[in-house]
């Protein structure tokens, strides 16, 4: 998939007037691979107020980056062969060393291309919902096995195992298995325990596909669920649809955050989901924008993000659910398809 | 496996007063966990002078700090509940964005808790050495099935998942296979690109264990071999030899760089090897110390690094031969088994 690069420079040229710069020296790799479409571990692009720019990378992505459509130095320094004082540079990323050693006249700004990423194009929305229908269809394959005795280590390997087949780059990012009480762990790293009848257990996984990340939760039951079970799982898929509904263009992402988390603090148990809603999703697995309690930026058309609300009781267990899917003026549209009813083992 | 984490802190504590610091704010992931125990991707440690600590973690992590046997705090901005006037922080990693926050008098240190954990103990080792294991059995069992027809992207996936069956946690980065032209690009990502009779096929690849790193990198042919193949080959191994030859206690990084570079270098083809030698392996996969012409320090006992030298003739293909093994005062230790005869498949 090819993007049209020179149009995101121009629209990240257009916002360097508003911060008092003429140029953004970019250093985040994925940053990087936005603006440029070079994927590598070094590289730096300078982007202009008049929309022109200059790539530098090393000896071990050069020859990727002359294919590109922005001239390219070869250097190993090299934010150092493109600081000058007056640029303004990626302060969330950039490590105190690096600002150090570039010398004076450096200004840092705050979250500039994440902005601009946080809205996709079409493209990217497809490579999106293709990530997440990995996802689901691993989901889909996997569940039939899951069977008391079953670690939570394997689970997480099966599931790893069967998006790479389905064709994943890799996992968008450690694969979550929660059996029984480690349910109560909302980012438990899976364990040697064994799945018995009566847990439930949570699963949060997701596929990265051309460097698109999807993301998914979903808990089950093994065996037939107590009272309390089934009912802490109808809050939270109550809260959830809540969430979902309040997804639309122009809403502020507090908001969105509020509506699922009353519902969670209307049945007292508001301190049992301490963590944001959601969070955007693209070429990196957490991005802007993020939903939470005090965030106050409005969402807008185009902008994949998650909603996974999620309660945890200590030494008993917990439940999470969560889509990903994406704000449109018409509604929204779900890219995570496996179904939120209960599903008994 | 659990290690004794206060001799850790004891050891940094040692360093301080060189530094002319009090105390030092370690936020780095990796150096948390090191002198910790604690996973997690959102946790800060100061440990002080006379080696007490405490640790700040989100109540995603609190629970396992918990168990810990350092003091902890649950805090969502971990880094600003420990930060204070003369306290020392961690350069390399700490963004511009956190160190502007946090407010003055803090002090950039380079690398502290990094060059600690160059020299491993016992128990790291055998960890190490657990996932060099994996790796080679992953290799062997792979070796069979390495076909013309099959792409550089299944390839890589095989490797990938004969690891995950052998007990890695993930593998220790991306893995590259590069075949035939593809194999002149160090850092190549595997494509659609069918392995043909005739190829020089380079596999850069590893196994995490428990958080620990291998990594090897094997080249073989598809098909008999040309002459030049087999001469690049030839040279690469040679170099490889002399370099692991060099690698002693006490041995300069710059003298074990030039003991293979040289080799390279005499063959004519200097110009056709432009990354260092090699680099060490442990919590990351490439950590302190660097092997390369410029480098100045020194090895010690018990500092795993790998050995690779690479020839890369842009338009027709490469050859690299990589072992991760360890310095040790009687001779290097070879964690990576695998021949490094030609394999012709």
């Amino acid at each position: 998939m090819t993007f049209d690069y020179a149009a995101r420079r121009a629209r990240l040229a257009e916002l360097l007037p508003a911060h008092e710069v003429h140029a953004l020296l970019v250093t985040s790799p994925v940053n990087v691979r936005y603006l440029t479409g070079l994927t590598s571990s070094n590289a730096a692009v300078l982007v202009r107020m008049d929309g022109t720019a200059m790539l530098a990378t090393d000896n071990r992505y050069i020859e990727a980056a002359r294919t590109l459509d922005v001239p390219s130095v070869e250097v190993s320094d090299v934010a150092g062969r493109l600081a000058a004082p007056g640029v303004g540079i990626e302060a969330a990323s950039m490590s105190v060393a690096a600002y150090r050693r570039l010398g004076d006249g450096l200004v840092p700004l705050g979250p500039t291309v994440e902005l601009l990423r946080s809205v996709k194009d079409e493209g990217e929305l497809e490579l999106i919902r293709t990530a997440c229908a990995i996802t689901d269809e691993a989901f889909a394959d996997v569940c039939p096995r899951i069977a008391p005795g079953m670690t939570e280590r394997e689970l997480a390997g099966l599931l790893e195992r069967r998006m790479a087949e389905l064709g994943a780059d890799k996992p968008a990012f450690d694969t979550i298995v929660a059996a029984g009480e480690h349910g109560a762990i909302p980012h438990h790293a899976p364990t040697s325990r064994e799945l018995r009848a009566g847990d439930l257990v949570t699963m949060d996984f997701g596929a990265r596909y051309q460097g698109y990340h999807a993301d998914m939760t979903r808990t089950v039951s093994v065996g037939p669920p107590a009272g309390w079970q089934r009912e802490l799982y109808e809050l939270v898929a109550a809260a959830q649809r809540a969430g979902r509904q309040a997804l639309a263009p122009g809403a502020r992402a507090g908001e969105v955050d509020e509506a699922a988390r009353s519902v969670i603090e209307d049945a007292g148990h508001g301190g049992h989901f301490r963590h944001g809603l959601g969070h955007g999703v693209g070429l990196e697995i957490h991005e802007e924008p993020f939903l939470g309690p005090s965030r106050t930026g409005r969402l807008e058309d185009r902008v994949p993000i998650t909603v996974e609300p999620g309660v945890y009781l200590p030494g008993r267990g917990g439940v999470r659910i969560e889509d990903t899917l994406v704000a449109r003026a018409g509604g929204p549209e779900l890219f995570t398809k496996t179904t939120k009813e209960l599903l008994v083992l």
